[in-house]
């Protein structure tokens, strides 16, 4: 038993969509959340760039007494996970993935969606991923620049959003898709949008609950679950904190108290 | 009469829009572009993570021999300009600002669309822009987040650029502007596909041409224009030099060599 923090992060405000399930999951432990949101969006920066982001960030949560990382960013993990790994053998660390293996096995077209930024998707780690399970179906990938900088503003609903997501969408549907991988961990807050724009027959998948679950595994294995009363969230951002504590409402359902992340 | 080069930044691609003006106004200028593609978007950043930068570009330009500086970047310009002024009290600096005097004079509805980032909307130096030379006037502002990161993808012509600025430029429509201000340096390179969707009567301004100019003008009274031969552009960029050698040839209309920027 342990009631060390784990600690959990993102370029921005995605991870939330990762750290509600492992709020739900386990709400017995205390979360850290740094949202590196000073240098969103992580999609399109270099492989070394969000290397050195990483290791800051980790090295922080490390000194907050982090019994567990989780990479709440499938760009992040894409880039940084094997360094922090080798740099920290001992510390479980959980990142994203893209969950090409569960459509696989629902799709019923054969036919796979994929949504996700352009370093996760040109990543060798993604190509290895297709590779290995998704020999059998088709899959039909598509960038989505732009995206994430609109769900950060925290409108969920804005005309804008809609139509470049209309446009994101469209090649996928057109192309006969009846399974969308959600491939960044911004997108499940889209999920009600999306909703209304797809026909009802679209699978939409994403991994925030297998993560929360890979995340329990770890630490029961390791004896390091906490118990006990629910316990509070702490959230840093590296961008001003008033703009992170205007969207947490939106995004978190809840307010909480927002610190200044300056590494 | 001085050959040393003249310096020439922004967050990214979106400069090039002024460094062209530049170029064809003073082919006899030697000039250096830093494009800070590591750190876009600067619209959704911290005013004092832009002044940062902004330090540290405008020095690594100084040490170049840059005899002049052009902040091509309205962002960078509201936040670090006045910073950047009194550092370097003798050292000509030309800032970017929305044409809102023009636009003023040019309007015949009175009514007046501005498209530009959060940063600069919401900045008091637009504020007081507004208060000085539209005072007479309807002016519709319209932040734009995605913009800028779909201009950076180098693809002009994509649907989800025209999606996502169809709903920016819809509500300016709608509130009957005749004159819209591209208050970025990236929008520039959306005129092209601007003037397929907006009516004919509808006119854009910029201040690329107008920066250029009053370039001229400072180093002129300074007698530090170039004379003689076309001189050489030469590029940097903060992010992964590849991608900048990509979009040069769309952007900039020949390619050129691109060294990387580390700071």
């Amino acid at each position: 038993m342990s009631e060390a923090p784990i600690g959990v992060f993102d370029s921005g405000v995605g991870g939330l969509s990762v750290l509600k399930e492992i709020r739900q999951l386990l709400p017995a432990e205390s979360l850290l959340y740094v949202a590196d949101c000073g240098h969103i969006p992580y999609g399109e920066k270099s492989p070394e760039f969000i290397r050195q982001r990483c290791a800051v960030i980790a090295e922080f949560l490390r000194s907050r007494g982090a019994k567990a990382l989780v990479l709440a960013c499938n760009t992040a993990t894409v880039a940084g996970v094997a360094d922090l790994r080798q740099h920290y053998p001992d510390w479980p660390i959980v990142g994203m993935e893209p969950a090409v293996k569960p459509a696989a096995a629902a799709t019923r077209s054969g036919v796979v969606g994929v949504l996700a930024t352009t370093g996760t998707l040109q990543s060798a780690k993604f190509a290895a991923l297709l590779d290995r399970f998704a020999s059998d179906v088709r899959v039909i990938t598509q960038p989505c620049p732009g995206l994430v900088e609109l769900i950060e503003t925290g409108d969920l609903h804005s005309e804008a959003l809609r139509a470049l997501l209309r446009s994101y969408i469209e090649p996928l549907l057109a192309a006969g898709c009846d399974t969308i991988i959600l491939g960044c961990t911004h997108y499940p807050f889209l999920k009600p949008l999306l909703s209304q724009m797809l026909p009802p027959a679209i699978s939409l998948i994403d991994t925030g609950a297998a993560v929360a679950r890979q995340l329990q595994r770890l630490l029961s294995e390791r004896g390091l679950l906490a118990d006990g009363p629910a316990r509070e969230t702490q959230f840093w951002t590296s961008a001003a904190p008033e703009r992170l504590c205007k969207i947490l409402p939106v995004l978190w359902n809840k307010s909480g108290s927002v610190q200044s992340f300056n590494r």
